[in-house]
């Protein structure tokens, strides 16, 4: 490889990026550098941009431009009042594009968990006491990770919320869609198994 | 998904790049926004430095940092006499990091060829020539891809390198290392047979 300072710095950062290496990365600053005007400058420009003024919202965790107001928050146009209740950003775009939800997200940063260092304190679970009371929510959906460590926050945000009126629901577990019962784990079949559905009852 | 022009501009940018959609495009988006000052503050600022510093060399074509003198063209260190001729950066990359060849790089920045249009002007052709007297090279190697127009860009190039009193030669046709016969295409298995070794011969 040739020896250019800024091309090595490249690649190291590039290969730190999920599902990449430092030969897709090459790939990746060839195909950059050989299109200057049209990619590798305004690339540049919106990581900056980005750095500069996207932040995670401090009220429902998920991100917002410094410029304008959180859109998540508070919807201007339509009076809702669902929050559905997340570990990450990750998981609330994956539940935008499915379209299913109307509503509010919170998002919490992450799980209540024992084996890492996260803590109940680093999570955003405050302020959705807060936005739960001021918006005048009717239903929390807790759409955490169907792990030990999302079902113990679900259960503590659960338990947070007892005092308030309102309906609490968690996700439906079970198979998923394509999913050959041949492959599926013990705790799905399991929960397939004790949550099944009657057919012929009214 | 949250309307953050930055945002929507990162997905738009990064899914052009080879071998990424907008699925992985926002995977990445989410591991830089996770590590704003160890991964996206200093990906912003290479990049940009990138676009201000590195640029392709107008003598040998390789890439060159504008702040120093370009360490592809001539080597301080050494005395080198063997040109390898490529036709872009990632020929060159590949070979260096193969560590079979010690010598100079040329890339011509493409191929002749009739379907697309780049045209031979558009090649680094001329300061090959001035390159090859120049250094007292004694070989050119022409490391073009074996494909109609990479055979063609040798063929042209060895018709302009005929008057001056050096070796050269091409790179090696055959049967790839851990290339099954039955999964070669014909013209690779042609040029397997025609070009074989006589193994008891003197």
């Amino acid at each position: 490889m040739q020896n250019i300072s800024e091309i090595n710095n490249l690649i190291k950062l590039i290969s730190k990026l999920p599902g990449l290496g430092p030969k897709s990365a090459k790939r990746i600053i060839l195909k950059l550098i050989n299109n200057r005007q049209e990619l590798l400058k305004p690339l540049a420009e919106t990581l900056r941009d980005t750095y500069k003024n996207v932040s995670r919202c401090l009220n429902c965790g998920s991100l917002k431009s410094n410029t304008l107001d959180c859109d998540n928050c508070e919807s201007k146009t339509k009076k809702l009042n669902k929050i559905c209740v997340v570990e990450n950003i990750a998981d609330q775009w994956a539940i935008e594009s499915s379209s299913i939800f109307q509503g509010y997200f919170h998002i919490l940063g992450g799980n209540i968990s024992n084996s890492n260092s996260q803590r109940k304190e680093d999570l955003l679970l405050d302020s959705l006491i807060e936005r739960v009371k001021k918006n005048n929510i009717e239903e929390v959906i807790l759409a955490t990770s169907a792990t030990v460590e999302g079902q113990t926050t679900a259960f503590y945000i659960q338990d947070s919320l007892k005092n308030i009126n309102i309906k609490i629901s968690k996700l439906a577990q079970g198979l998923p869609i394509g999913g050959e019962i041949e492959s599926l784990d013990d705790g799905t079949l399991i929960s397939a198994f004790k949550n099944r559905k009657g057919l012929n009852s009214e």
